[in-house]
Order: C-alpha cells, then sequence, then structure tokens
C-alpha cells in the first residue's frame, strides 16, 4: 500500500474542499474579473484605460464586473472632478493583498500553455 | 503630480493584460474547476471521493470538468483494474505546478471574507 498516497477512509481524503477558498477562485475567475484586477494591481486606472487594456470587453461587462467587485470590496472607485466627470478604479486593501496570488499565477502562465478562455 | 501613479498615455498604462493570464484565470476559476484542483493537490483521488469532496457538485458535471481539465493537460485519469474498474484522477505536473498560486489564493481566501459564488 502506497501510504500517504491512497488509503480511502482517511479524515484527510473526507475532508471537503474549503467553501472559503471555493468561492474566491470562482470569485476571480469570473470571466474577466481576473484581467481587471490584474490590470489595477499597476495602479489607479479610469474607466477608459481599463476598456484599452483588456481587448474583447464591453463597456457594459466592464462597468457590470467594475460594480461586482466593488460590491465585493476589491475595487475602490473614484469620482474625479471635471467636465465630463471622470472615473477612476483602484484596489481595496483586501483587493492588493490578491497581489502575491495573482503574479503566482501569472508566472505560471508564462511557463505553461493553456487552451482555456478567452 | 503623482509620479508612478497616474500618467495616462505612459506604455505602462496602454499596455494590455496578457493573455496568457487571461486565459489561465479564467480556466481555473471556471465553476467546481478550482475545488477540483485544489482536492488534487493532497494525491490522487477516486471519483467518488471528489464527489464527497465538493459538495453540491453532480456527477456529470464533475465527468464534465475533469474531462476538460485533462485536455487542457493539469489533469491525469488512472483506470484501476476490478470489477467494477474504478477511475482515479491526479494532477500532471502542469497541475502541480500551480500549488504555490492556489495555496496563496486560499492563505488570502482564509484571511478575507468574499460573497461570491458558490
Amino acid at each position: 500500500m502506497e501510504r500517504g498516497t491512497w488509503g480511502e477512509t482517511s479524515t484527510d481524503e473526507a475532508e471537503v474542499v474549503c467553501p472559503r477558498f471555493h468561492a474566491a477562485i470562482e470569485l476571480i475567475g469570473r470571466r474577466w474579473s481576473g484581467a481587471i484586477l490584474f490590470k489595477l494591481i499597476d495602479g489607479p486606472h479610469f474607466f477608459r484605460e481599463l476598456l484599452v487594456a483588456i481587448p474583447g470587453i464591453s463597456d457594459r461587462l466592464l462597468s457590470q464586473r467594475l460594480r461586482e467587485l466593488e460590491a465585493e470590496g476589491l475595487v475602490e472607485r473614484s469620482v474625479h472632478d471635471g467636465v465630463p466627470a471622470r472615473v477612476s478604479y483602484c484596489l481595496s486593501a483586501t483587493g492588493a493583498a490578491l497581489e502575491p496570488a495573482l503574479r503566482q499565477l501569472h508566472r505560471w502562465a508564462q511557463e505553461h500553455q493553456v487552451n482555456g478562455s478567452p
């Protein structure tokens, strides 16, 4: 028997996947959300800058994802005076704390080719 | 002017999000896929063990996600002799290389509450 590899009735193997991890990975992996978060690592950006940085996303979807990320507390929104007023987005402290995970994944993606969306 | 923070026309800000990162985050963040990969970090598992470890997933969806992850080269499938034959799954070398990123995200999820799915 290969100890530590198999052992169908051990407690470890009966353990369910952490629901907080599960929620987190599906939040950041939602279509376009990961790209938005990654772009905001380099600092605050205006709406239009994000639109340019993420080819293929529409105005409508970018607005929607930013609202979701704001509601989750990962992104903060600032309105800048002017005519017209401009809106910028940056990572909150919680969002910024994702940086090590996102950078690790970025490193992995440089070294391994996947065919996933988009 | 806050140098390094703003500067709308700099090359950096015009840079698009790396398409490989974009594909990778949406692959691992696809509904259920992150949970399956995380469970497989602790070693190979039989199909039924994965089903128990991920509450809420159906047989059909687990099969589908495993097939997708196998097609992407992240997961490997082994058939074990017996009646009935049993099938187990483990991470490939490419899948195992995701461990640091998944563990970082796990750590983040322990420290920050999100309301994302599921």
